[in-house]
Formats: structure tokens, sequence, C-alpha cells
């Protein structure tokens, strides 16, 4: 019985101890331990949460190989896409997506879907200007983070999610960042039309950032794309096409009945509660680190979700 | 049979195309088109890659879940962390490691392998003095990354590993980028001694760099960490201990008859393969990149490696 208090002991510890690393810790050296990351968020209120927009938000249902079901929820962003966001949620309401398959895993890369056979009729046009970046917005609001960033010259979050700006802060664009949602496209750039589409499942691939339309973020269940198997064809493609898990639908969350609908929170990024937590995370020197970065890289920042139990 | 065409060749065109964006192209904006990351590589010579140094490389074979077995191969560096690594091989010569545990696996973070239950006797000290960055050697070399780095004074690479130095470039750490391998510990620096270990598969947590001690690489098999289950505890914990992959055993390729190693080579980071492929992702032109990065970030930098079929 104390072995196994014990071990649990030093359970505990190491994962408070790795916990710190990952996501905890104060605000400055001057006081090392308080608060940590899940104190801030245990300290925050409900209007530092909003819930996903269900206008914008898509429950990705799939059966992985092994027949068991798994969702993915994606946030769409029209801000940063208008028209690609449009035409997936044309193609959403069409049913387009139903009963098509998840045809590439590459692992530290994307996971990838659609039609493997380009055999269905597209009920939208077979080209669209690409959303590289869009102007931003007279007024727009966003969260600077002014760590400073290799491949943008200013960085940092709206609408919860990662986002970066040219030098004159005339346009923007999404950053693929972990759990960011793209559209794949061929070589021209106006092919990408939103009826194939990726997540980043590994470190994120920057150089993509302006090649590639992003429409949105995983916001729930990235870990049901991140553990699939990795197809063994180059690029991460499978094989053989019952190695594909099956898309058995995608359905716009406005789309359900209420009673239907995910009560999925995220994290605000316009408010003091993001900026505390990514403070912390910066500094994150509690008893476990010995060296404080004092620093943080654009997708390193944690942009929390939640399931809230409100009935 | 058209259709079965036109689909392949569409599928083609995708994989290019998205291939181009993963690992391809061209030296600079002068000549768009070649050559690509593929043709750098084809065009390489045996004396740009090297074997895997059997004296510090780890053959670590596990059970899934499902019971099909799968090995993850580390390759050690006792240039970054002496006493570490001579701990890990002492670990492993006594079959330590063997029957053990990956007792957690947390998506975007670690996946992390030991003694669940802490009841094994360990054939090492209980306390290890940290090599959280070890001295230069005199004449050390290595390739330098003059992209910039958020997180440390110089960055590049050696021995075919992401590394950085500080400002007067008299101390030097292997990074946290996918697929690094580190030391988990308790609150204390030197209660990391090498018995439990982890292995990235998310995005870099660069701010874990000099608070653990990094002792190699993951160069081949990483996707059998990354696709597994994620724990459902905090932290990505096992929450039942049936749900551990169980470690069958580790052993140094050293030890092993020379029929029984891997022939594993990697890309070497001296040589001008390695600059070459490192400047066609920094500048990836090809005829799918529509904006060019111009830059690359430490951990975007690719270092391949290949199963050789010499005999």
């Amino acid at each position: 019985m104390k072995r196994a208090q014990q071990a649990l002991a030093r359970y505990l510890t190491l994962a408070l101890a790795l916990w710190a690393g990952a996501a905890c810790s104060s605000f400055a050296k001057a006081e090392p331990l308080r608060p940590t990351g899940a104190e801030i968020l245990a300290a925050s209120l409900p209007s530092d949460w909003r819930l996903l927009d269900p206008e914008n938000t898509l429950y990705l249902d799939f059966n992985r190989p092994d027949g068991t079901q798994a969702r993915v929820v994606i946030e769409l962003s029209p801000t940063f896409a208008p028209n690609s966001v449009a035409n997936i949620k044309t193609l959403v309401r069409a049913g387009y997506f139903d009963g098509l398959f998840v045809m590439r895993a590459q692992d530290n890369y994307v996971v990838q879907w659609g039609d493997p056979k380009s055999e269905r009729t597209l009920p939208i046009a077979k080209t669209l200007t690409a959303e590289f970046s869009v102007p931003v917005p007279k007024g727009f609001k966003w969260t600077a983070l002014a760590d400073g960033d290799l491949y943008a010259a200013h960085v940092g979050h709206a609408a919860s999610m990662p986002m970066a700006l040219n030098k004159d802060k005339s346009q923007m664009w999404l950053t693929h960042c972990y759990g960011m949602v793209g559209i794949a496209r061929d070589a021209d750039a106006d092919s990408g039309i939103g009826h194939e589409l990726y997540a980043v499942i590994g470190h994120g691939p920057r150089h993509l950032d302006r090649n590639v339309v992003i429409v949105g973020r995983v916001m729930f269940g990235i870990e049901h794309f991140s553990t699939l198997a990795r197809g063994t064809e180059a690029l991460g493609f499978y094989a053989r096409p019952e190695q594909m898990p099956k898309i058995t639908a995608v359905k716009l969350a406005a789309d359900l009945p209420a009673a239907e609908r995910m009560a999925i929170e995220v994290l605000r990024s316009d408010g003091a509660v993001f900026k505390a937590l990514t403070q912390s995370r910066r500094n994150s020197p509690g008893p476990w680190t010995k060296n404080t970065a004092g620093r943080i890289e654009l997708c390193n920042v944690q942009i929390p979700t939640r399931l809230s139990v409100k009935k």
C-alpha cells in the first residue's frame, strides 16, 4: 500500500512538474510561483470565453479504420476568408463531404480529406480567387504578440486564432500553427475552392502561410486526426482505398437542432485572461523551470477550449 | 479507365503540388523551378550521408494496444549530454526498460516512457548534475542557421540534430524540435537521470530548452509514437495500466550482431546537400509556391533519414 502511495505521489509530482513545463506558471520573475496557468484559467469568468459560432462551426464525423467513430470540430473564420468559407458552407449544406474520405495523413505535417476520385459533382465554381490574405478592416481589433516572428512583420491573435499582418498592417492572414485548417489546391492559386481541406498535425509549417487559404481552426478533437495511421505513399497519401477513414457526415452546427449542438467554448483572445495565460507560458518560472524563455513563439501560444456543462 | 487516369493524374498533381509546399523547390528566385528538394537528394553522394552510430543508437521495441509491434530508433548524442547518455546506456544494457511502458501521450506535446510504479531497482545514481547545456568544445564544428531565432542567440545543426548556442558561443544545447528525445525529471534539476524519457510529437516546445536535458533524436519510426492514442488523464497520462503500450525491449545497436542492425542513414548536417536542401525549403518558389517565405525556422529544417539497401 505504501509503495502504491509512493508511486502515486511520484506520478503526480512528475505530472505537475511536466505540467509546469507544459502550460503553467507565473507572471514574472519577481513572483515565481503564482499564478499558474491552471490558476489563471480557474479564476476566469464566463465572459472570458465564448461559444463557438454555430453559423461557422463544422462537425466532421468519421469512422476510424477500427470501426469506431470520431468527431472533429472546426470553427471557420469568414473574417479571414469570406468567399472560401462561403464555398465550404455551400459544400457542407449540399452534403458534398458526406461519404468522402481522409486521403492523407503525413507525419509532422497534415491530415487531408476530400474526394479521392474527383467524381462528385461540385455545387460551386471550379475556381476561386485565392484569399491568401485579406485587407485589414477599418478599426479591426486584434491582440498583438510582441515577441517577434521569423515569418511575418506582425503576429498576434484574433477570434481565438493565430494570425499575421504585413509591415504596414494593411493585409492580414491566418497562420499555419497546429490544428489550423486550410484549403488544398493544385499549382494554380485559384484552384483551391474548398472541396479538399487539410489540418496541421505537426510543427507549424509557416512557409505555407499566404500560399494556401486558411479557413479556420480545429477547436475540438484534433487528436482524432493526429493519431490516424500515416499513409505509406509519398506525402502520406494512403496506399489503398480501404485504409482511408470514411467521413460519415460534415454538418454545420447551425443546421442542427439546438439540443444536438455541442457547447464548446474557446478562450477569447482579446481579454486579460488570454494575456495572462500567454505571459505565464512566456515566463513560466515555477519551481520546475530553471531557465525562463522570456519569449513565446506564435504557434506555442495556447488558446484553450472546453466543453461547457451548461444545460 | 479514362476517369481513373484523370483521377490518378489529379491525385499526382495534388501530391506534387503539396510536396512542393512540403519539402521541395529551388535555390533562388532567379531560377524558380530547379532543383527541387527531391532532385537535391537524388543527386546526393553516399558521402553526404552517414550511418547512425551503433554505439549510440537505441532500438526501442514496443507493442501497440492492438498487439502489433513497433520500433522507434533513437540516436543519442554524447557530445551534447555525455553523462546523461552514459546513464541511459547503462540502463539499456542492464535491461532496465525491457517490460516497462509508454505512460503518457499528450497531443501536440510529448510521448513519455518509463516505470509507472517506480518499482525497478536503478543501476545508476539517483541524481545527476543536469546537462542543460555543455561548453562548446574548442574547434567544435556546427552549421549555423542564419535566419534568426526567437529563443536563442544562435541556432544551427550539429551531428544531424538541431542545436542552439548562447550569445558568446561558449555554451550549446540541443533544442526541442519534433522528434527530439529528452529526460523527464521532477522539480529538482538533478532528478533527471535518464530512466524516464520523452519524445516531442508536436509543435516544438522551445520554452523547454535548457530546462530538460535533450539526449538525442528519433531518427526512424517517430510515427509509431505520434499515432499512439492520447492518454485521457491530465497531461496525457494513460488512465489505466492496460492502455499503456508495453516496451518489449530497448537495445543498443552495437550490442546486436551486425546482421541485426538496421542500416539507417541520416543526411550529414555539415555538407553542401544539407545546405542546398535547407535553402530550397527556405525559398521554395516552385510552380506551386506563390509567396516565398525566404526564411526558415529551426524546427522546420528537414534532416532526412533513409533505410539504406546495402547488404
